[in-house]
């Protein structure tokens, strides 16, 4: 076993794991933000200066996993690591983040699709010559993200 | 604590920390596999229709961790969110790879910025429409990942 520890909080409108908007991009201007544990303040020093950022949380209410899965933007069965499901071997959650602006060891954050008090376990900074890359070939999601205004989650993951 | 146990395994040419490409951008061309425990191939369902995923692991020989840190592609200390260093207050790493192929449980992958026998926590498909977004500053970095073709890790983190 490997062990994480909760640096921080996450705070979003988002209460119940019904109606959740699917990834930031679902997301659009709601606001949230990150208060991260006030040991770990000296650790946000020159993140302002980023515009985005990698938040990477646990999906605390995620009990156990299923290898295949139907995710929310599609009908068929899908093996779980080709999707964002929350119920992982590893209950691991990941998303990119408007960052607005920090305030001591808050942090100011729009596109928010986490749910409300979600444990932070990191934050990098989203870096276009790290994390952008041209890619050939997006599986059974292609054509599918068009519906994401529209789309949320429902209970299948419960 | 929040525990996560390794699903697999993953294996680069890097055998030390000295030498190393700084992220898979660092790494153009640079083969490596994941080797997934065989309990967990069938997650794997659907995912060679992805041409890049994301990998994220266990930055296993980070002992302790540094708040705030030089970056290998800078002369300043930073705040250890707004880097990638490794010595984090929870060592999560995070990498996007080409995905060349997939038998079994073992996939072949591009641009493999990882130590040797990396502990795997989470694979995810890596969407345009969810990981590609449009940044207004990329902070300290800006203009200084021209150098990845000449910079390699060093024993900063050691």
């Amino acid at each position: 076993m490997i062990e994480f520890k909760q640096i921080g909080t996450i705070y979003t409108p988002f209460k119940s794991r019904e109606g959740m908007p699917i990834q930031s991009n679902g997301a659009k201007g709601v606001k949230g933000k990150i208060v991260i544990n006030k040991e770990f303040s000296p650790g946000l020093k020159d993140l302002t200066d980023f515009s985005h950022i990698i938040v990477i949380f646990y999906f605390h209410k995620s009990i156990g996993f299923d290898l295949q899965t139907v995710p929310f933007l599609d009908t068929e069965k899908r093996g779980v690591f080709a999707t964002r499901a929350p119920k992982r071997p590893n209950a691991i959650g990941l998303s990119v983040v408007k960052l607005l602006g920090i305030n001591k060891n808050v942090i100011d954050i729009e596109n928010v699709d986490m749910l409300n008090e979600t444990p932070l376990l990191d934050i990098k900074p989203y870096i276009p010559d790290f994390d952008i890359h041209k890619v050939k070939k997006s599986g059974w999601i292609e054509n599918k993200t068009k519906a994401l205004d529209k789309i949320k989650s429902d209970t299948r993951f419960k």
